[in-house]
């Protein structure tokens, strides 16, 4: 076993391990941290500068002609060429960072202003007088005369004897779009805050952003508690339909809450200076929070109950923000593409973007969304949950113990989550293995592991002796017994790889369908922009080379991190973005497989590996 | 004693007592029916025709003149002209009514439309195509298309598969202003219902419109349980003030959930399908309602804490109307002049009045407005509680038993409620003696009861004999001890006299400072209309007598009944009646009795008795 070397990411202090030679920019990935590189990668733009002192690469060409020697000998690389080589720590400087620097200054039609739903407004009204007793409503109306037909809610009415009296006379009112929900004694301006949250059908996360500045507080993840009632949005419904629907609202309302208790702990920031929530999930996901009926959703033609946006008080689904705080569930697509997918669009610019680009989301379904000069075409196809462990012999999540990274060489190098013993393989492995037997000439096109007789002759002992019968064919040996957490050995089956062609035949037929929709070739794809938390550990040259993406130079295939997520902080820090996602959710151009004659011979023809 | 006679009103049965020669208008207002009389009684308009068969007088010159030979053999008479003689029937058809009336046709600058701010939608959304499976909620929208901008509410939303669901695909649509807020499988545009509550501070008034017609389907009123935390405003708010603010608002939503009970089982008609509700009421009433704290109101500059109106889901309060069924509470003028006078000025179109017209609401406060050519000028006077019997010595609300006529010949005669035992004497009654004792020369211009040396010679013995000793001076015995329910004797007192002039003098001095506001004088006024459920039983020439009202022709003088419900009804039969109550509201100019210098001068003339 080959050792991966450690580095921690500063100012977070998260620790990611990865073989050595990798490049910083996708170590950074599997921290979770998401760097700008608007070059693809290429080392052309000079984005993604990063500060690493030592146990890296010399610098290259790229970085010498985009670095001052200065810059240089302070420590300062690019994340896309400097390569890692033994323990260290990387800073990742704001500016380099993906969704932050998004939210502020990338949206659709260039830089956008930070304008959320919920605002502050501090007020300082005239006192009243016996000659004209005015209302305490009607003084701070007058303070707040420059802005029209706004309405007062009775919570709000409620607070102005107690905010009025505290004090110097200064009072703050809170206003989410034409309501006033809140007044506050004196001037609370500084105290504003909103939470994102992605509500995935196995995880759930939750972003706490400042709403004066856009940045990002705290951040918080959790495992959803749905899945005890299924692990796939169809048992899900099934669930839902038989009863449980109140069953599973609660279970994920209780995850959000949750949720926002270890961020009010993390941030010391209180859970009533929250206003606004905003959420993205696919499509059942968002049916199941709201309570709306999914079973629709299960059957032919899989029209949701909703599309558009929807916005309420928190408090109706028992979200513990500020009690007249707002909920707004960002708009789906269709049933099988979600709102998830709309902050990805948003978050990409795609709607924007004039070049062909796709982008897709992989997970137990794989959403993928092309866009040609402001149109977009979106499809979802059913991958199956292999890519997270499910329906694989020694398949786990990216848990610690994780087989991460496999390559192959004279024998097997791996990388394991936590450096820990190997206990089973995730997602990310599982595309490199398949990848590196296809390389070595152990697997064939059509998905067959060869017997031991029919294997390259010069293919190195260390990696022979690994090819073992197993149940209707041949296994192949990723760890021994001897060296895995569990006593026994961790292989990938015949069947293992049928379940992996099944995921990405699926994916890769979705995406052959969305290019001939729009007429594209694979030569004719500016960018393919991989989101979600899979997305980031993928490596983009496996990835391609087993077929799950099309044949392009890897340079295009960028990372977009939690795309999802920061589209939903979009649409919390401003209601440009929020009006854009309804536009986007209406413009869609959303193509049902299963209605496509051609999805089958598509299908079967990406089950199949590239010959080289 | 002389014999009262008993009319049955028709269609709804109720029944009044009145004395011998009283005109129908009279006793309709008695039984609670206020007829329309827009020529102030004089037998000009014709608008107040009834069906009388016998029992009556025979028909005047007016009524010959305005009724054909064919419509008067019909029984057809006019409400202002017809005396009762006998006990008798009459029959009040629904164009003759002043409520039902105003809501239609009447508001301020003509005929208005009936536009609820709830109203239904009747769908035929199509059906999802498999190759472009639409959202029920884009279905519904695409059927909803010429409505731009509602806002879909959550739980409507939760409502759409099973409402699409059911029976032939026709729904119907509940749109409350700009809201989506439920539903219904089918085509349900024929149940459309709402509910107008008048929130006393001693009686709550409900009325259920069907809001298809306008119509009145149904009216309910119960003692506001309030009043055992204290009769008057200010004990109900020293209550709400020392804690008891949530117990008074649940004691007055109680109150209004048992008048939608009472009003279900009345109309059958389900308190679901009730979506809307309007309230007004004195702005310590709204407060409480609303849960406002109501300190303020109780200390200088009595400033409320809220004038405009407010919208809120019914649920907020705890209101049993349709789940997602609004509540809209109409706007206060000042902290004593409240929504219950917005509704008085909305139901008499005082806004629109060109000439000089004054609207008088006596109750435990009196609260006056005076218009001139739509500028509006408010005030609001503490006349007690003695009009209602309180401070009186055998005074009582007008239940049975209750002495609410009294005239003086060669001895007293007098009609009772329920014509049952007197038990003692109601404010009008008590205005009643007050005024024939003035005209009798028992009572001089100062207040003080004669003694028995110093009344007129010509004075009957009947009368003269009820002139006895009693505390602090004398008193006047209304009905002696062998007559009275309690075997004791039912008088006015001295000090009765005192209390009743406090009471007048308070109401009159407001008047007298409302017109000198205006630079009016007496001969001015085109009409004084007197609202509330006690203006209704005011002899008009009586009030004049005792100084109460300023001296005008007493068919300048107007009953107008529940104005402040009427005015209620308007608000929820129509937006534009809604918007203009807000206007009022905003416009009426609101003067401070307690801050003007003039007043206690004023108050103190107004205390005397005029002299003739």
């Amino acid at each position: 076993l080959a050792e991966s070397v450690r580095v921690v990411f500063q100012p977070e202090g998260k620790t990611a391990f990865v073989l050595p030679g990798s490049v910083v920019l996708e170590a950074a990935a599997r921290a979770g941290i998401v760097v700008e590189t608007p070059c693809g990668g290429r080392g052309t733009c000079g984005k993604c500068r990063v500060v690493v002192r030592d146990g890296c690469s010399e610098p290259t060409e790229a970085e010498r002609q985009l670095l001052s020697a200065d810059e240089l000998a302070a420590g300062q690389r690019l994340a896309c060429q400097t390569r890692l080589l033994a323990d260290t720590v990387v800073v990742v400087p704001e500016s380099s960072r993906f969704g932050e620097q998004r939210i502020l200054t990338e949206g659709e039609g260039g830089p956008r202003e930070l304008a959320p739903a919920v605002r502050k407004r501090v007020l300082r009204p005239e006192a009243a007088a016996l000659e004209r007793p005015v209302a305490d409503s009607d003084r701070v109306r007058a303070a707040l005369a420059d802005v029209d037909d706004l309405r007062l809610e009775l919570a709000a009415a409620r607070q102005l004897p107690l905010a009025l009296g505290a004090g110097d006379g200064t009072v703050t009112a809170v206003v989410h779009d034409r309501d006033i929900i809140a007044f506050e004694p004196g001037d609370t301006a500084a105290r504003l805050h909103g939470v994102a949250f992605d509500v995935g059908t196995t995880t759930v996360v939750a972003s706490l952003l400042d709403l004066r500045t856009g940045h990002e507080v705290a951040v918080a993840s959790r495992t959803n508690p749905q899945v005890a009632f299924g692990d796939d949005v169809v048992s899900r419904i099934s669930h839902a339909t038989e009863g449980g629907l109140a069953e599973l609202q609660q279970a994920v309302v209780g995850c959000l809450n949750a949720l926002l208790r270890e961020i009010e702990e993390r941030s010391g920031i209180p859970r009533d200076q929250i206003y606004e929530a905003t959420v993205v999930g696919n499509t059942t996901m968002s049916h199941l929070l709201l309570g709306l009926e999914p079973e629709q959703l299960a059957r032919i033609p899989f029209a949701p109950v909703v599309r558009e946006g929807l916005t309420m008080p928190a408090a109706e689904l028992g979200l513990e923000v500020h009690e007249r705080g707002r909920l707004h569930v960002l708009p789906n697509i269709a049933g099988f593409v979600g709102s998830d997918t709309v902050g990805v669009i948003l978050a990409t610019g795609l709607l924007g973007r004039g070049e062909p680009t796709l982008a897709v989301d992989i997970g137990t379904n794989g959403e993928m969304v092309m866009a040609l000069d402001g149109r977009l075409v979106a499809c979802s196809t059913a991958a199956g949950p292999a890519f997270e462990g499910a329906r694989i012999r020694h398949g786990m999540r990216a848990a610690p113990g994780a087989i991460e990274q496999v390559r192959l060489g004279e024998d097997v190098a791996i990388s394991v989550v936590g450096n820990a013993r190997p206990r089973g393989i995730c997602g990310s492995a599982l595309i490199d293995t398949v990848a590196e037997l296809l390389r070595a000439g152990i697997l064939d096109p059509s998905g067959r592991l060869l017997a031991p007789d029919e294997l390259p002759a010069e293919l190195p002992d260390g990696l022979r002796r690994r090819v073992v019968p197993g149940e209707g064919g041949y296994d192949f040996v990723v760890v021994g017994a001897e060296e895995s957490a569990t006593g026994e050995p961790i292989a990938l089956t015949q069947r293992d790889i049928r379940q992996v062609q099944l995921a990405k035949g699926a994916i890769r037929a979705g995406i052959e369908i969305l290019k001939k929709r729009l007429g594209l070739a694979d030569s004719d794809l500016a960018a393919i922009l991989l989101a979600g938390g899979f997305g980031n550990f993928i490596r983009r040259s496996n990835a391609v080379r087993i077929g799950l993406l099309p044949p392009v130079e890897h340079e295009r295939i960028r990372f977009v991190g939690n795309a999802a997520l920061a589209g939903a902080k979009m649409a919390l820090a401003s209601v440009e973005d929020r009006r854009l996602a309804e536009e986007v959710s209406r413009r869609v151009e959303y193509l049902e497989l299963g209605s496509l004659g051609e999805f089958a011979a598509e299908f079967a023809e990406a089950m199949l590996f590239p010959e080289n």
